[in-house]
């Protein structure tokens, strides 16, 4: 057996794996950091959606790039960690024994499927959506001249899947278990504007019946249809399983570290375990929300990133003393041309949660005037507290710039402002690029926020 | 002499006149607001560049609005206001005494022409860019068969201008005052990427030399060239002076209200004159910067709305703590395709305050992976404190989400955040609308900052 000896030892290169190695290696510019991942090629995880469709066209074109890890002298091993001695700070893979001194859990996360539909996962056909090459280069070449396709689950996986599927002439369903797709990001009625685009692209929504069976009537062990919880059957040649991701913790729980919600391995807000020289980051760690801190299922790759350059720069001490304070559950997709983002608790969550909230929000155009060629629809929601005003969510709705918008939404609920704050924020507003100055529409839906609670 | 009366008076009908009418209503819906102005028709101000090229192409495509103002049941008249009686509380027009409780002056701005041309301006083919509709038309109408165009003034509405110009075959030339374009608003490194774009559309600029006379060689009033300090003579069918604005303070000095900086009217934070019943808001009002809390000439519509909302809700009392703390200098353009943005200072502006500041700065894509079909060039550029971190400028270039990007940094800088928190923000991306989770720009810039303070 090899021995090799390294200071921070990663496991698993993809975004948080790498943010935590790059991290480390600029603020402890002297350790040697190693990081052991299994793939020579890696997919660039939020946008294996698009390798479906003309938009990448192919997993050739998703891979994530490794060269500013390489430039700064963190070296990399092709492997697999299948055992670790804490005590003696080495971790086993078959043929290499890694002596560390700071290890970081970086595992990701792989699909989860619901227990009543995992056998079918045995028929040809039936596929999920794993962050692997081999596997999505499989799935992509069997689907290339099928026509009926089945995608189960409305995540925003699931439904850039179908855009992407439509886009070249599938003919796709979308199953889900609820009457709303990409339910938990979006309340109702921002939802229904992307059904609608769905719809208008040629894709069937089922809402709330769910598959309950996934069908090969020859007994051939091909698909060829699915059955709802209705009775109702709809043809497959492909059936899609996005139906969400689990923490990739067989060897955390091998090994005996904590586990916490939803299977992930518990950190506190520097990313430690109860072993402070063990780290996790990423979709394998635990998560809380960060306005409910309740535990939270989000996996995004933006978040794992921040939590990455928490870790990365908390290795020997706590360097920096902001922590990761739980997600805020940021994101943005694209469903045909219109944006859609969001940012803490949606409406629906606040009143479940027994938060007592005010909803601001405002309809308008993203250029001004709206005679500028390109203007499109731009509607933006925010829901703070009664009591406060603080803002502890947002929805966003319309062009490109929704991607960024969300994001400042995103800092104010990270730093706790206000609607009355925000209502007299300044902004830099351009013709060709933003809303009228008279009616940018965060600062107008705050001021709605404060019309609703001062009634 | 027909007596009208109000409780809220606002002169003028511009986006700070506006805002400031729309806030006091909502804030104070019993009270009467009456809104004075001269014309029936306003132009939306920063699209007046995009009237003479084919984005809007006439006048007619950049009326602002009324319809909400008149909905809230804002009253407006046609008209100037020429004397006040503040004692009596009176305003007079020709024809009207408006007597009022509040009165806001929204006065505005108006072309600034440097003295040694002021009198340039009676020949035929010299134009400023004024706010009115008349004469946008009238310099419009004259150029249209015209092909060699002086641009005077290096600002973002002579380039905008300038670009406008060049795309419908205009012969352009920019004359400036200073080596780079966009002074003030960016480093020179950022400026110089800006003026390859004009290059490449045909436009040419002349940095370092000045016009320092206007010539009508026939003697026949009508312009045909511009003569240069260096003794350089630039032919010209049409000449515009985009040298900047003034504040128009005619009345307001006339009434004896004390002025502040650059002639503008003196405020306090809640935009408030010396007698509280008489609040000044937008280019009319005198300002200071935000960070360096020096006088600061610069004007933005969306910053004048700002300063509407803090005047239109602190009319009777000071109902929302927070003030206008000066003007963060928060604006985006677009140069041909490419977009530019900045807010607070610029770093030669930092270190000739006497700041001891860093700067970071990010390349990357706004797309993730790069290979993303409309894939764009992304920079951003922090200056923080070298002491704390505390961001005080930011710079952006890149695709059209520019124009949302520096709208996070504006808020960074307006709240006081350091690089210290910003490098594990937490933000949303997504493969078709922003860069990559690992390589968020801001957060890289910020990542860099705190590499440079730490050495």
């Amino acid at each position: 057996m090899e021995k090799i000896s390294c200071d921070v030892l990663v496991i698993g290169g993809g975004p948080a794996g790498g943010v935590s190695a790059v991290t480390a290696k600029m603020n402890y510019p002297e350790k040697e950091i190693l990081v052991i991942r299994e793939f020579e090629k890696q997919l660039v995880p939020c946008a294996i959606p698009y390798i479906f469709g003309e938009t990448l066209g192919s997993t050739d074109k998703d891979i994530g790039s490794c060269s500013a890890a390489k430039e700064m002298g963190i070296s990399t091993l092709l492997g697999q960690v299948k055992d670790i001695d804490f005590k003696g700070k080495i971790a086993f893979t078959g043929n290499e024994a890694i002596h560390f001194d700071k290890l970081i859990f970086a595992t990701g996360s792989k699909p989860f499927v619901h227990e009543s539909l995992r056998h079918s996962l045995a028929l040809e056909g039936v596929f999920t959506v794993p962050k692997n090459k081999e596997l999505i280069d499989k799935a992509k070449n069997y689907i290339e001249d099928k026509k009926d396709i089945v995608i189960v689950g409305t995540g925003f996986i699931g439904i850039e899947m179908a855009m992407e599927l439509a886009s070249v002439g599938k003919n796709v369903t979308v199953i889900g278990g609820s009457k709303h797709i990409l339910k938990g990001a979006f309340d109702a009625e921002i939802a229904i504007q992307a059904e609608e685009i769905l719809l208008n692209a040629g894709v069937t929504f089922v809402g709330s019946d769910r598959v309950c069976e996934i069908i090969d009537k020859n007994g051939d062990n091909i698909v060829n249809a699915v059955k709802l919880k209705s009775g109702r059957i709809v043809d497959a040649q492909v059936v899609i399983l996005a139906t969400g991701y689990k923490p990739n913790t067989e060897l955390a729980r091998k090994v005996g570290l904590s586990l916490g919600a939803y299977g992930g391995i518990w950190v506190d807000e520097y990313m430690r375990t109860a072993n402070h020289d063990i780290f996790a980051v990423g979709d394998c760690s635990s998560r809380r929300a960060f306005i409910t801190k309740t535990a939270s299922k989000v996996m995004l790759a933006s978040t794992s990133s921040a939590e990455g350059r928490v870790a990365g720069s908390s290795l020997y001490g706590l360097k920096y003393m902001k922590g990761f304070s739980g997600t805020i559950s940021i994101f943005s997709t694209m469903v045909g041309d219109i944006a859609f983002s969001s940012a803490g608790v949606t409406e629906d969550e606040a009143i479940a949660s027994g938060m007592d909230v005010v909803v601001g929000s405002f309809s308008g155009m993203n250029r001004h005037p709206a005679t500028i060629p390109d203007a499109q629809k731009q509607y933006v929601k925010l829901i703070a507290t009664r009591h406060g005003g603080q803002i502890i969510g947002g929805q966003v709705v319309g062009g490109n710039e929704t991607g960024e918008m969300i994001n400042i939404i995103g800092l104010m609920i990270e730093t706790s402002q206000s609607v009355y704050h925000i209502m007299s924020m300044q902004v830099a507003t351009q013709p060709m690029l933003t809303a009228a100055p008279t009616n940018y529409p965060i600062v107008m839906a705050a001021i709605m926020a404060i019309k609703k609670i001062e009634g």
